[in-house]
């Protein structure tokens, strides 16, 4: 017997990475935001790698952050260990990786839920949404209640018809043995939405205390005390070593005398997997001159004795498994404590979705994380973030954000999702963003952070102290553009101890920051600030003057790029009939209805020539009909 | 395909706190263990009231920590409340309270046995029991591994063939939507085990944030420190309290107007509940006369806003579970979190058990817990430490450790177990207990700390302050029952102090003592030790004089009983063939086969008149072949 639950503004199924992002967002944009998920004690929760950041995904956290989303805020209350990747290469690949507190993750991440005015946490299990006339109102749970709401946010992560495989053995299940999700996935597909079969996978836990570290080379964190969050000011000292141990051709044969039992080559699993996540049985064969492969032991919290092996996610036999631990140095005794898995679920087809994340079938559903065909928690996060605050936006009658993939990788992102779809569990890299050296960690507050404070996610406060930060790194940009550096003794003894060559002439203190070998403190040497400046300032007046050129060449590219984003595309522009152009076109065209001339250029299968041919067709102003009520125009 | 997992002494199946005491128990006696669980996130999980402790069940958690288990220093380290009940009244109803962090306790416990030698815990699900020749060898789980051992104990809580029941609404499931046992239930069907179909329900839990604490009132813990363990030594000091409310009319009307909703009462249910823990429908209905119940409002842990509604157990569907908590003063505004519901399994009918907790069917087959027709943490983790005691000392090929009534109430509860049976999930009640000045909170390590030591769980220096405490105890009590108390000033003006009518004549110590109103202090003011004692010595001192009378008289009962208990019935002994023996009593003493007669005078249906038959039966010495391996005899 169904009963009403009571109305909301918005609802959040799922409270994973995605749904609790989607969640709080929406809450602190005012709107009444009710979060539903099937069990209260796994809010938040890593059933694979119990880890935050690296490349691109680092990133990621950074601008969740700028946004005012939680993700960095509580890894760096959680962590157990932080580092920089990459500090020895270019600003644009630099990325913070955290080790994460998997329980205290959870727990912070559910109090801060449970402590945000708007936000009701619940657990349930929805198994329908309620739609009418194409609109959708509301959803209903096992237990009968019906919730009414002027906007819905999926995220049901890898829950949907779940299902675990492990050697020949399979069952239905969500991650860790969870109960899965199966009305909803029947739901969606009556509904009328594409669906997918992904799969992905994880390693085994191992005991540490049954772990040789001498035979493995130690990972400790940096020195330097690390965040994510541009609020943080609480620093955790006290890291956590993680190890470093390699597979070699005796685990390499365990596993290749094997596969004939591994799910993956005998058939049984369907779905496919992430070609950037493999399982260790993939890359023994993908990559068979590989002599070894490394292993990273990582401890899933402070007061657990569970590792993490990072590097043999696998789907093969328990006993050879264990096994193939046993072949790893370090691991010659090692107990295990879970075995390894993989997990199939539905997922849907993402270039079903606006790029505010609201379908495009069904008015007011939006969608995010995993279920939209990603991998990986910062991804979800991402996601979540901007389905909450588009979900907010839309019950306040608001035009969507949508951020370009000029702004955040988050951009990249959505945009890949929807315009080029996916055909495995998607993975964001570096590669993927065209304009790598825009969208740097360093960076992601002063490209973010406005509009964050724009939609509310942001307090005065804090828009206050990043304003002072703008005006600081621009002052001082300005001063040194000023500054000419006298050749003088001091200043060439201090060159000479970089070593760097010594001036010939005076020369502008720009022009000598330039120099590789020269950083900002030498320049401030010579040419004091009349008050010293913040790090995470001279960090800034450092790298956008060092790399002025090249950051540049991408605004100029962007700028180009911009042109064909403002040439807006109707919603309902009737491909098919559009002659010129071919018919692979036509169809993904029509699929993926683009909003401007540029995402149309991005959609797989449209090529060049058919990108002109629309120029032509929309400046010789064939369409007649522009439809005002574009819905999801940015 | 399964393989080899390889070979241990004892395998316990689950890690409740029945499970996680039989582990610990074992590994620590030195036998090579293995414990299995099906999700390594919820190891000692609460799944009802986050407590420890209360009547009865606190004396148990100190008898278990006297034996050298594990309850009693978890909550020790874990807690956010302690008091102790009853303080105004005699010492044998005294009992000790712990509120616990739910979280923590499950973190706490699972570190110990990640850390313990000898103990391996790893994430399985059991499906099979290997029997060879009527013993168990070992099991097999779902993925095929077949683990082999000397001895298998199974706690497998309330997840046989578990079935979640809400409103109108069943599913298969464990607690809190875990996956259910169901595959192992069979088998010990299959094995000939007789089971039975209980039930057992959880209130809802709700968010601290949403409720009015002012209409409430405060149960704060106690001011003095207080522990579970005799090994603790740090104390927790900032505590948390919690709250009391009433249900009313209101409440009480919505339940009565929702009955026919109820499945308890549309026979959708069909275990049996404990009549001890009931639902709030079923006390309405059963004590419609009361205006009004108590309802403890209990935080889940620290870092947390839900909160257990202590008193308001339910499967009343959601909605109206809603209606009722709106109805109690302070929850008004209240915001439901996880709804209460109901959970039916299959349990094992206990007399199939000797008091050894070994299956009689099946040698080497150990069962302890909610499996065993108990409710409760307490109950389980009692009977775990004993089962896994037990498997430990067979694996060693040593007699079995089997507390009597008169040593402990863990002794009760199996007793009461395996000599009665029970229709209904059994919870342990001071009233069962026919020795309850015996069995003590307070001296629960003067009872059993000698036998954990002699079977390894409590260490030597343990053990030393122990007899250090034992000796201080007899001394003092000595010294006093050989001193006078002389008339004196200083004597009546104490005296007059308390108030107590002045001394008469001089009067011996002890004699002084047993006035009501002369404590120990008191009295060591007239006649100081030579060094002040500990104060749990100065505890013992005065409740053994105090009530010396009475524990005599208790002592005496107990002398009369052991001459009953050293009389040995043979296990295979043929009751049917017994002519003068009633028919009901012919059949229970052959299905539960007691060990001394003792055992047999308390088995239900046996009348006093069955006794004196038997007694005379034995006597005559018509039984000839008396059983040398009678293999459970104590
Ligand atoms: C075995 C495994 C291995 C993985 N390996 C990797 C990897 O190697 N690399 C990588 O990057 N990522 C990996 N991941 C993916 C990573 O876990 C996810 O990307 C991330 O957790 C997705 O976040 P999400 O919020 O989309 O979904 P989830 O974190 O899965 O959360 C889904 C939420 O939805 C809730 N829910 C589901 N159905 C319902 C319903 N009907 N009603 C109410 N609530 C519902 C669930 O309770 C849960 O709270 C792996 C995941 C698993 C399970
Ligand atoms: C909804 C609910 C309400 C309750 N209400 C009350 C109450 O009001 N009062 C009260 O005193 N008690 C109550 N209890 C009972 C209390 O939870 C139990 O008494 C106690 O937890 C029992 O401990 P246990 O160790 O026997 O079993 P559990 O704590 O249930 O542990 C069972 C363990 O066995 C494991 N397991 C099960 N099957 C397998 C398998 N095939 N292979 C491997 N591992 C397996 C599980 O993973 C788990 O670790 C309630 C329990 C529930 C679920």
């Amino acid at each position: 017997m169904n009963y009403q639950g009571g109305e909301y503004d918005v609802i959040v199924i799922g409270a994973g990475h995605a749904g609790v992002e989607a969640g709080l967002a929406s809450a602190r944009m005012g709107a009444n935001t009710l979060m539903l998920t099937l069990n209260l004690d796994a809010v938040a929760y890593m059933p694979c790698n119990p880890s935050v950041g690296g490349p691109a995904k680092g990133i990621v956290v950074r601008e969740i952050d700028a946004l005012g989303g939680e993700m960095g805020r509580n890894i760096d209350k959680t962590h157990i260990q932080m580092r920089m990747l990459n500090t020895g290469k270019g600003p644009a690949v630099r990325a913070l990786r955290a080790q994460a507190d998997k329980f205290l993750y959870q727990h912070e991440m559910k109090k801060t839920i449970e402590e945000t005015p708007n936000l009701l946490l619940r657990q349930g299990m929805v198994e329908e949404l309620i739609i009418e006339d194409g609109v959708c109102k509301g959803v209903v749970t096992q237990t009968g209640a019906e919730y009414r709401s002027k906007a819905v946010v999926v995220t049901t992560g890898t829950y949907l018809r779940g299902k675990v495989i492990l050697g020949d053995l399979a069952y239905d299940s969500g991650p860790n043995n969870m109960q899965p999700s199966v009305n909803l996935s029947h739901n969606l597909k009556d509904l009328g939405f594409e669906m997918v079969r992904f799969k992905t996978g994880t390693p085994p836990r191992v005991n540490s205390q049954t772990i040789d570290y001498s035979k493995t080379e130690i990972q400790p964190g940096d020195d330097v005390p690390r965040a994510f969050s541009y609020e943080t000011t609480k620093y955790i000292t006290d890291q956590l070593p993680c190890w470093l141990t390699y597979t070699n051709d005796e685990t390499h044969e365990i596993i290749n005398s094997n596969l004939q039992r591994s799910p993956m080559y005998s058939g049984m699993i369907e779905g496919t997997g992430p070609r950037y996540c493999p399982s260790i049985e993939d890359k023994i064969v993908r990559f068979s001159d590989k002599p070894r492969h490394q292993i990273f032991l990582e401890p899933e919290g402070r007061n657990t004795s569970e590792v993490y092996v990072q590097g043999l996610s696998t789907s093969l036999p328990e006993d050879i498994q264990l096994n193939m631990l046993k072949t790893i140095p370090g691991l010659e005794e090692v107990r295990m404590m879970r075995p390894g898995y993989a997990i199939e679920y539905d997922a849907m087809v993402p270039t079903q979705l606006w790029p505010s994340l609201e379908t495009k079938k069904i008015d007011s559903l939006f969608t995010a994380g995993q279920i939209n065909g990603t991998s990986g928690y910062e991804e979800a996060a991402g996601q979540g973030l901007m389905a909450g605050i588009n979900a907010a936006l839309k019950v306040q009658d608001k035009e969507p954000l949508i951020l370009d993939r000029s702004d955040a990788y988050i951009g990249v992102l959505i945009d890949d999702l929807v315009t080029k779809g996916t055909n495995e569990p998607y993975r964001l890299l570096t590669s993927r963003a065209e304009y790598r050296l825009l969208l740097r960690h360093d960076n992601a507050d002063l490209r973010l952070t406005e509009r964050g404070h724009e939609i509310g996610l942001i307090s005065d406060e804090r828009f206050a102290r990043f304003e002072e930060k703008k005006q600081a790194i621009a002052g001082e940009i300005k001063r040194l553009e000023k500054t000419t550096i006298k050749v003088s003794d001091e200043a060439q003894a201090l060159l000479e101890s970089i070593p760097s060559s010594p001036l010939k002439d005076a020369m502008n203190a720009t022009v000598l920051l330039k120099r590789p070998e020269v950083n900002y403190s030498h320049v401030a040497q010579l040419t004091p600030p009349q008050k010293e400046l913040d790090e995470d300032v001279q960090e800034q007046v450092e790298i956008q003057l060092k790399y002025q050129g090249y950051i540049a060449k991408q605004l100029e590219q962007v700028q180009r790029l911009k042109k064909m984003e403002t040439k807006k595309l109707p919603v309902d522009l009737d491909y098919m009939s559009i002659s010129g152009l071919a018919m692979e076109a036509r169809q993904k065209l029509s699929e993926v209805r683009p909003l401007t001339m540029a995402q149309a250029s991005r959609v797989s299968g449209v090529t060049p020539a058919d990108v002109s041919v629309l120029l032509v067709y929309m400046e010789q102003g064939r369409l007649k009909k522009v439809h005002a009520s574009n819905k999801a125009e940015s």
